[in-house]
């Protein structure tokens, strides 16, 4: 029987774990598939290179059209990363009716409707399960698991070094420049940090999410995002006291026709199931009108977690070459992009501010809330060191993200107001 | 374009939410299937009942003939629960060529293997994603998302009745009557609730779990089982001191060729993710080789989540249709059924003992367990109310549960020991 034969685009970690993924279970991949796997050829940077696994020099090539225009090809994985490149190589792998599996987020972020209608009209198939939180089969559990359902909200913890930068912080009372260094030396950040802490990462994947989750082509550009960078140990402390856990949370929310999508450090009740994701963990939640809360959980990135994910969208590949039936699983969009205004993104906010310590100055924030109709639901009001100011730290009820800016504006120019420390998003009280 | 036809077999609680789903999301199937569907004939006990949905008298029927003979009918959806009458029909319509979605786990625990492999002679799809944790979409999980891997070990909390129960005992103190009798209130167990207590339920879905991540025929017979009914307070009290939340877990674990399924009481770490799901949701942790850890967690129960699982089953086999490929999806065991024995199965153990209070009782004790080579790895002594007694909580280190059995034998064969009043498994500390 004629093996399905693959190309790999890279031998990084991911690439690494793919080989050994296919080599080790070769067993069960037969079972499944009935017939067997071949990795004919892999793209690598320096063929020279010392690696971790057992590899023939023969196999290794530095030209990419060893693998992208060689007919025997069936199956190219991208594992190599970087966008316009990638994006050229994949496209003419496609236009060479070759199927395709990504982990490659930067690229399906922001060239994945391109690439996937291309892989439509070629008959091929694209997945990219590993995309999005490693190990965990969420793409499917969206795509297929919740097929029936209307997905209303997504809430993800889907970049695992701003999760275990936040969850020492939390736990240690630690500054986040110093978790940020334990992080790099750990390997669980990079040297240049920016992308995960900075939001962009978790942004891309939410992006991702909701594109499939709301059958909408979200673009990266729709995602307002912050990063962790700002949090100090007070912010952590005060959460804590008010029952909080301080999380970074992609959010793709719909309402009607109308979704909004974003990525910021987010409260969550602590009895939240988002709360108790701790460490390098991501996980994503789901809710949906008709099944209520699900969650999916597990290894967010590692090589063998992510190449689980790879190997798995090379299964579902293989046994669509079986019955002859691939390219059609990519239903376009169901729905036109419609994003919410500010004046239609509704959450509790978490306010902590310095003031006047003076009476008075508690009765005129409290007016400038009402007269925008927002009340409270937390407040919490301690004396600081600094003489005559004091500490506030407020949590709202639900109020829109237009009300709350023209409140903050206001409080910036107001005199009895020495300092927005900071703001936060508060999440999980209702679905 | 002619529409998908639909015969119900059953209009109970979770059938009602299959036809509201199907009514409401019409828009959506239609887009993800490209035809109408429609739901023909509905298979009730008695047509004249008053009942929450609105539906036309002339599409129900009690001659379930009307559904499973009609050829104009494309699928059989079974909701109507049941086993030897349930797997007639089921048989009589999967060899009238018709696909079936089945939310019955105890018919699919019982009779899984013949169904399936009837299924697929005939050109059949089977599908049963609602027969095991309602809304959680855990076999698509298994079979799709983790399909690369290697699954060393499943841990489930598989039945919402008796995880509503623990957790009330856990918050408040109470004793398992009273919570049982306000769950029953609730309508959270039913009013015989042998099945559920009893660990039956959780088994049945255990079965199902182990034969489809181990690709082995597991039997219901093959898992040991223990219910909750003799959990008391002060285990739950000991558990606490000790780091330790109490779960009905089922597990699913794999050694070499080997396998384990059972359902009892068992002891987790609070940090556990299993130990933070509470109330009537219920989650599946899968450990795989390459993933690692994962963790589905959802709905174990309830008219629309369930109705979802049983809905996107129907989509995937109107998918299948449009495709041509219905009938070749369930791959048969790849392994001969191979179950541990008890010197081959390994786990901590929680002990709570009555003793003699004297000197050179516990010197006893701890003798006993060193001659099976079983050591301690938390060891709790209390002086309690009845003069003369102690009472003495041990949780031990890894241990055959052979060697954990002679050691039980040998404790009631000792006079010294009044009395034994609990033993649990210890679970979650170690992959």
């Amino acid at each position: 029987m004629k093996a399905i034969s693959i190309g790999l685009l890279g031998l990084g970690t991911v690439g690494t774990g793919v080989v050994q993924i296919i080599n080790n279970h070769q067993d069960k991949l037969m079972h499944q598939v009935g017939c067997p796997v071949k990795i004919k050829k892999i793209l690598v940077k320096n063929i020279e290179k010392d690696r971790d696994i057992d590899i023939e020099k023969s196999m290794l090539t530095l030209s990419p059209e060893d693998i992208i225009e060689d007919p025997e090809i069936d199956v190219v994985i991208e594992v190599m990363g970087g966008v316009e490149i990638t994006r050229e190589y994949l496209l003419k792998a496609i236009r060479n009716k070759k199927h395709v599996v990504t982990a490659n987020k930067d690229l399906m972020a922001l060239h994945g409707s391109e690439l996937l209608s291309e892989a439509t009209s070629n008959g091929c198939d694209l997945f990219y399960e590993a995309s999005v939180a490693g190990g965990i089969p969420i793409l499917r559990g969206l795509v297929d698991g919740l097929a029936s359902d209307r997905i209303t909200k997504m809430m993800g913890i889907v970049n695992g070094t701003t999760n275990f930068i936040l969850t020492k912080m939390s736990k240690f009372g630690s500054p986040y420049e110093e978790v940020l260094r334990e992080a790099q030396q750990l390997g669980y950040a990079e040297s240049d940090p920016t992308a995960d802490v900075g939001g962009l990462d978790a942004a891309r994947k939410m992006t991702i999410l909701a594109t499939l989750g709301f059958s909408m082509n979200i673009d990266l550009s729709d995602v307002s995002t912050k990063g962790i960078t700002e949090i100090t140990e007070e912010d952590l402390d005060y959460s804590k006291r008010l029952g909080y856990t301080m999380k970074l949370i992609g959010i793709a929310s719909r309402t009607g026709e109308k979704v909004e999508v974003s990525v910021q450090p987010t409260l969550l009740p602590e009895a939240h199931p988002l709360a108790g994701v701790n460490d390098e963990y991501n996980a994503v939640y789901v809710y949906g009108e008709a099944v209520g809360e699900t969650m999916f959980y597990g290894p967010g990135a590692g090589s063998l977690p992510t190449a689980t994910s790879v190997v798995s969208d090379l299964v579902a590949i293989m046994k669509n070459m079986r019955l002859g039936v691939n390219g059609r699983s990519a239903a376009s969009p169901q729905y036109e992009k419609n994003i919410k205004q500010s004046d239609e993104i509704y959450s509790k906010y978490f306010l902590r501010l310095h003031v006047k310590d003076e009476i008075g100055v508690f009765a005129s924030i409290t007016t400038l809330f009402a007269e925008h109709n927002v009340s409270f639901e937390k407040i919490l009001q301690l004396p600081i060191k600094d003489k005559g100011s004091a500490e506030i730290v407020l949590v709202t009820h639900r109020a829109s993200l237009q009300d709350f800016e023209e409140i903050l504006q206001q409080l910036k120019d107001n005199a009895l107001v020495y300092d927005i420390k900071s703001t936060y998003r508060v999440e999980g009280d209702e679905a």
